[in-house]
């Protein structure tokens, strides 16, 4: 299946007949050449839809679908937020396309102590510009994907912002992914906080929903780690747990990765 | 801690002095730039040893250690190995960069159907440079992240010669990473192969040890996935179990990691 196109703000009805156009409704028509009868997905409201190309106008760039009916949910029953310290630019995009695929609900990028890269500067043109690209990414991966929604991205220059934005995610679990391997253990924070969830248990045995679960938020340093002052204000006044995933040491690009695909297999969101 | 040093086919012993030399003497010596009494760690034989810098010589990039401890294992009990559709070639070492890092302890690349990139002609040179290229990844990614072994890497240029590279593994389970998300669970076909596994069980509770799990095998096409023959000889011939990791789709450099994190959350081996 093509790409999904997501329709902001719209809410389908079966039947309906709407219209793609700018960027998306080129790349569908000159790009993917879609042709008439072919089914795509829209995505919409937060939620996915089959459609039916109808017609389309090449020249302009524009198509015509007819919406046959609403999909099945592609979102996790649980949403998972990714708190990372600001990296290097290739390691960001690395992060917010990979985090789209595997199923990550929001990026808050904050400004670190050992952030690398700045962008708090006066520079509001290149702070801008990176957010837009990271933008521009997050939703070709969620449309590559098959997300019902597109990843919200927000950039944090300090952490006043970045409680802010983590307040409104209203998180009933935070944790911070650590490099101590004798640190507790992801898996034993899980079953502590959601017990009802892992073999044999979950939903079917009447346990609590995931649905019910609050957002889980993981929160992973830049490249030098958190300094002593973040993790205090992470672990001391916000209560983050740490955890470890192990003895092996993951780049900072991939441990939130890892730690979402692990999230996600918990409450068996990766496949039912 | 500095990135670890395989000594390959060494068996340390606790006081023993060893030089690194070559490459890693010259990374050690110049790049990283140790100095007398530094920690270091050392890879042999399967296991990890801390050890100690005693003298380097920057000029010839020779560094004496001695060795000080065995360290506990870095390595999951159970072994996941990658039979891989060969894909394009950044993707290749993202796959064996990022795949070795998570802790996956082989990889075999094959050429499919519908692999773009093609090795299997009669440019040797090419074939040779792009293996030693991957090995050279794996090596550095093994070392950064701590591994006590370097993964090993194959190239098969037919199906017969995975076959036969698959024998070697003697795999207890192997897998079929799915698009379909009407096939059954990772979960659910890990709970059922391994059931003493997931919530409060584990060996703790006396069942199955997690060592005398046999490897598991992953199975990710190329980008345009296995063709109807190549998952015929994995499912009907070889008995891989098709499964899904859910609505979203994975890209195909994407599907092995969180396949990996998956399987090793479910043995407790992403920290116990």
């Amino acid at each position: 299946m093509n790409p999904r196109v997501f329709l902001d703000g719209s809410r389908l009805r079966v039947g309906q007949v709407v219209q793609i156009t700018g960027e998306d409704g080129h790349h569908w028509s000159r790009v993917l050449r879609v042709s008439p009868g072919e089914l795509v997905a829209l995505g919409a409201d937060g939620k996915g839809y089959l459609a039916k190309v109808d017609s389309l106008d090449t020249k302009a760039g524009e198509v015509d679908v007819m919406v046959i009916e609403q999909m099945s949910a592609h979102e996790s029953p649980v949403a998972i937020h990714l708190v990372q310290g600001l990296p290097k630019a290739d390691k960001a995009e690395f992060i917010v396309q990979h985090g789209t695929e595997v199923g990550i609900s929001g990026f808050l990028f904050v400004q670190t102590e050992r952030s690398v890269v700045r962008l708090d500067g006066k520079d509001a043109k290149k702070r801008q510009g990176r957010i837009e690209r990271w933008q521009r990414v997050i939703r070709e991966a969620a449309g590559q994907s098959q997300r019902d929604i597109v990843p919200k991205i927000e950039y944090c220059a300090n952490w006043d912002e970045a409680l802010q934005q983590l307040k409104e995610v209203a998180p009933g679990l935070i944790l911070l992914l650590d490099e101590d391997e004798d640190t507790q253990s992801l898996y034993k924070a899980l079953t502590k906080y959601a017990p009802d969830f892992g073999a044999g248990s979950g939903a079917e045995s009447g346990g609590t929903p995931a649905r019910d679960i609050r957002p889980i938020v993981l929160c992973v340093g830049p490249e030098g780690g958190w300094d002593a002052g973040e993790r205090r204000l992470l672990v001391d006044n916000l209560g983050a747990v740490p955890v470890t995933l192990g003895p092996r040491i993951l780049r900072t690009e991939t441990a939130g990765l890892v730690g979402a695909a692990a999230v996600l297999y918990h409450f068996h969101a990766l496949g039912g």
